[in-house]
């Protein structure tokens, strides 16, 4: 289903991408805040528009799904979910954990997902039947997540909502169970779930963007993800999202999220 | 007060901190919990008996209190302060936002300050009466903080407690009245506040080794850092450490933390 030309392809969006957030990264760039707030700047534009550039160019038939320039024959089997900066907040505050996301979704289900931090120099690949690798400095291999049997154990990186938030309470649930709570860094934290560093990462309210390139990243090192139910996620899932390394603590956080 | 022979040395202490966490970093290392339950490994311990060593050797006189290994000689009147990694919750997640704290204290009072990540290749030196310095990849240049003139404006680090920790709702209350409520990434944070990428730091229950080598690196930059009632940091403080771009959002966190 997805073959190395397909990877190849993958890798050459990010580094596409790459090339125009780093340039923009730590300059002063002018922060425009969207309806929903949130900020987007020149640099998640141009990044975004130079991946849907060289998929027009190289993928014709191939669907598009961007944050910023919304969607582009979505009713192709094959469509590319693009987030050009995941965590933009991180970005133009100067912290270098952002990320481009990069996913292919087929028949609506994610099936090749890249998370790539260029300021960091770390890039995590994942696709359907194969197992997920890892490059940075040190070179390039295959990267697994951890075991972790209970919640009272677990390192959780999850969103961490002001008290007026719907989801609050079910956060707030959540992170008084688990031995290490922690705040969420958006992409990079399911890099390091599928690295084994973290044993769990809940969020609410993301963009099919945003989750897209992470479930064969997480599913390839071994990992579960699926939404607050327990259910499969796809291009119609709305953005609750659980993650985790072992099974069990995936079943675990679907309780306490609940309860 | 503070002369170059002070930073060439506080240089040394980092890098020789730096190569023994470097070491450890990302490799399986076991995780012990202190008292507080907070996390505590080889690689925090060996860093700063490194450092240790190197005040015994080169700066007999002079004191030293450090995260793991208490106090010694805390009468002197020049009294080192140390934090091997400062953020070893993101460190044992294989995050590379955790720093060593570097801290001077003359007479009590912070005087010379370095925040240093080693992970990232990045570096503030701050000193009492000098202007803050950074380093990368890209060289060593002065840094300054940006204006903020409102707290519905301003971007904020802060910690995020569980409900039923006794600062909740004062941390609650601050991140409602931000623009942008992010969740603070340990010493990172106030260096990001140093090189203009952020208006507020806020945080409870640091240790003095936590703060004490911010108070120069934040001052040095034309911040503001002092406790949540507007007074200032010393090696006597309780560690409630509210740190600003611009005075005038310090002082306005001052009242939203007490409102």
């Amino acid at each position: 289903m997805i073959d190395s030309a397909d990877i190849e392809f993958a890798h050459r969006l990010a580094e596409t991408a790459a090339k125009v957030s780093l340039s923009y990264f730590r300059t002063a760039v002018q922060v425009d805040d969207k309806d929903d707030a949130s900020p987007v700047t020149i640099a998640d534009r141009t990044a975004e528009k130079v991946m849907r550039e060289l998929i027009a160019k190289e993928r014709p038939g191939d669907g598009i799904l961007g944050e910023e320039f919304g969607r582009e024959r979505t009713d192709a089997r094959r469509v590319w979910v693009l987030d050009p900066i995941d965590g933009t907040k991180a970005f133009i505050s100067g912290n270098p954990l952002f990320g481009t996301l990069i996913g292919l979704a087929i028949d609506g289900k994610p099936a090749l997902g890249v998370i790539d931090c260029p300021a960091l120099g770390e890039r995590w690949i994942g696709a359907k039947g194969q197992a997920t690798r890892f490059t940075d400095a040190k070179g390039t291999r295959e990267v697994k997540t951890r075991a972790c049997p209970e919640l009272s154990l677990a390192s959780l990186y999850s969103a961490v909502p002001v008290s007026n938030d719907t989801n609050f309470p079910a956060f707030d649930r959540l992170r008084q169970r688990v031995k290490r709570p922690l705040p969420v860094c958006d992409c990079y934290a399911y890099g390091l779930l599928a690295r084994g560093g973290v044993d769990l990462v809940v969020e609410a309210g993301l963009g099919i963007y945003d989750f897209t390139a992470l479930v064969p990243v997480v599913e390839g090192a071994g990992g579960t993800i699926h939404d607050w139910q327990g259910k499969a996620l796809t291009t119609d899932s709305p953005g609750y999202v659980i993650a985790a390394g072992d099974a069990r603590m995936a079943a675990a956080a679907v309780a306490a999220l609940r309860a």
